[in-house]
């Protein structure tokens, strides 16, 4: 986002104090308790409208540009319906690498081709920072849809809406995050947030796999209490919410160690014997095997809400940027 | 479809006496004669609000996944035309073969997930029995877009609609099919529902591309009365219908073979001499060569109609199941 | 487009004298000053839309099926967020190449399938020709997006309606076109139509690159004044718009020739010091280094407004076709 005086704005993705209109959602460290209180409240309302009747006409006539460098269905599909059910079309556009990138173009060129026939642009990439630079030529909104191991704001969002959303408040919980700690954007992305908030976070994930040093000190030095354990059966009792993510066999050298462990993290009935009775169970999805499909039906379960209320959320974003929420 | 109780009501596709609101569309056993006319009926009304003003605000509001897993540009186009006529909106998925499907994710989550997007999920899949599983699965209804070898409901409804649009009638008819019995999906699934009306099937088929003994048997044993000839010249004299498909060279063991019997599959102006004047040649399309260019404009021709009826069928259907007909 | 007679009303790309309802888009040749006049006042009044309200709902009901048998983001996302912008809806076709065709379907059959679901067909195709063949079996409108070697008239026409845009005239300029200027189609178009007013024409190209000579004696014929140089030092001084086009380093035959010349092509802020203050540079775009960027801030730069005016070019185009402008 390029402001009227032509300075960039962006820069290292500042509070966003004065409101979304116009704004780039690049990272989650743009958030306030405030400001995602806002979103979740207009997040509240684009529910009750779907469910009551389906859509709004809030968006009529504004177009987003959906670009995709890397396929993710389960995303671009989410940003897809968001902007049906507020009236708008999208560009969908999925196959950037044989487009005009496979001449050579650069990212800023097509950043600005594209705005000039769309109103706002969701970008999915595989290489980190690419939405910020994108941002920083672009005059019409960024969103960031995942730029590589870098950020997925939006994801995070929708995950802490998820919790405030099924638990009714953030404060004063305990968010077990179990599995693949080091490799999860979305983990780390959800542990930032959640430090905006009163959270006891509680780490559990074999040796090779914990949170890496970077955010474990972040969340420390805002004086959050950090549990850290291997053993997820040991983290469940008290846990209000249990964030799963995948663990992939090809992170551990050798087979033993995997099989070894594995059982640690796959969430089953049995296991969730253990669990509170008013607690959630969250996952990013897709997941291979590390929550049991026998616990689809449990109340708790609560990873299909969660893709839900990802397009409420992204419905939100959408209609606050443009300045229609 | 699962219903209130939880218990899934599709089973082994029953038939759908009482309406089509929030019914999976999976196979042509599904149908009677009532709520064929039925849909046949909410068809030609789709027809003319097209033909008048081009489209209805019915499905405003309304989201269409269309999910292809393979690929299908005839039917994916259909129905995204047919919702877009309708006034809602589509998220076209045609590259799950690059999405989290390829991280291994099973049809029912990703099923699950989008219909937390969508009201109604359209499915083309390479497996015969995953719209059955999926429905089994949804809370939203399913359309059977075709499931490999299995079924293709919605292609024998337009069959079906384009007969019954261009004569008048169905009962009384004599059908002719002729070319790929043996592997032809398409002429399995209409045979089935002629079945309901009182027709003549005649077949018409090399050798090693006969009707299957299942669907032959499955037709006589409705009682009606079937013939077979190795001769589409000397079946065509009384066709009320003539429904030609492909015959693929590889079905033949040797060329010499193929040679001696493809002219017998060919339809030319001089074979149509020999045809009533008041009958149909049918296709399901794509054609190679079994239909010659030059009975394009003969008004007997009636393939080109039967992919616009493609569209009002599939309108119907999609208005049916989420209870706008 | 075949006439209510049956017979081809598109032959040699006819002059449009009778209005642009129902028609094809093929060529630029089809275009008068008066028609070309025509489709700009529209183009006007589709910016002052955009930019006052958004969209319209002009096409509201009407669907675009946007065929594209080889990929272009810009051009297809351009006719997306046109037909969007309209109120309209479009079918995107960009895998054609899995599709039916590549089970040996012919255009003709293709295109008469689509224009069953459709209401008017963008077709892009890699073999010069393609778009005339379809608008011969389609009762359509069909519009060229580029076919091959041959023509892309919707670029020709952005390209002349940004001069008269920005320079609010065609007649008595100096246009200056550098490059590429054998292999450009996209030169090629814009010269031929450029011989509609009385423009002076200057190409700059190197040796191997010059203007083919069958597109130099068109210009000539129609008495036109033109001039050839190899220098772009040379001839930016009194252009009135410079219209630059990449140089492929796969056209020479050493490196040290390409190395040699190609300083002469990149357009610089230091070059730009001997070109007057009234006066634009363009280019179709994708650029790689023709442009430096640093020129992008300059208000001569006008690549970017050339894309965004391709949106109102083909919003102008697809409401004249369909009788709605």
């Amino acid at each position: 986002m390029v402001g009227g005086n032509g300075i960039k704005t962006v820069g290292l993705a500042p509070k966003m104090d004065s409101g979304f209109y116009g704004k780039d959602i690049i990272s989650v460290r743009q958030f306030t308790r405030e400001n995602l209180s806002y979103i979740f409240n207009i997040a509240d309302e684009m529910r009750a409208v779907v469910r009551r009747v389906g859509s709004t006409d809030l968006l009529k006539g504004h177009v987003l540009a959906c670009v995709f460098y890397e396929p993710s269905t389960r995303t671009s599909s989410s940003f897809i319906a968001a902007m049906s059910r507020l009236g708008g079309s999208v560009i969908p556009i999925n196959e950037v690498r044989y487009s005009s990138v496979t001449k050579g173009e650069s990212l800023p060129d097509t950043i600005r081709t594209l705005e000039s026939y769309a109103d706002v642009i969701v970008l999915r990439h595989p290489e980190m920072g690419a939405s910020q630079v994108a941002a920083e030529y672009a005059r019409k909104p960024i969103i960031n849809a995942g730029d590589g191991v870098g950020e997925h704001p939006t994801q995070a969002l929708l995950d802490l809406y998820t919790i405030q959303s099924d638990l009714g408040r953030l404060d004063g919980l305990n968010v077990v995050m179990a599995g693949d700690l080091r490799y999860g954007r979305t983990v780390h992305s959800l542990a930032r947030l959640l430090c905006l908030y009163d959270v006891q976070m509680t780490f559990v994930s074999p040796e090779i796999l914990r949170l890496p040093l970077d955010v474990m000190n972040e969340v420390k030095a805002l004086g959050r209490p950090v549990r850290e354990t291997y053993d997820v059966r040991d983290a469940i009792a008290d846990a209000d919410v249990l964030y799963v993510t995948r663990v992939q066999r090809e992170r551990f050298a050798d087979q033993a160690q995997y099989d070894e462990l594995k059982d640690y993290y796959v969430i089953t009935p049995e296991l969730m014997e253990n669990a509170k009775k008013q607690m959630i169970v969250m996952h990013p999805l897709p997941r291979i095997n590390e929550i049991s499909y026998a616990l689809d039906s449990d109340p708790r379960a609560a990873y299909f809400r969660q893709m839900e209320n990802g397009m409420y959320i992204r419905m939100a974003l959408l209609a606050a940027v443009l300045g229609k929420a």
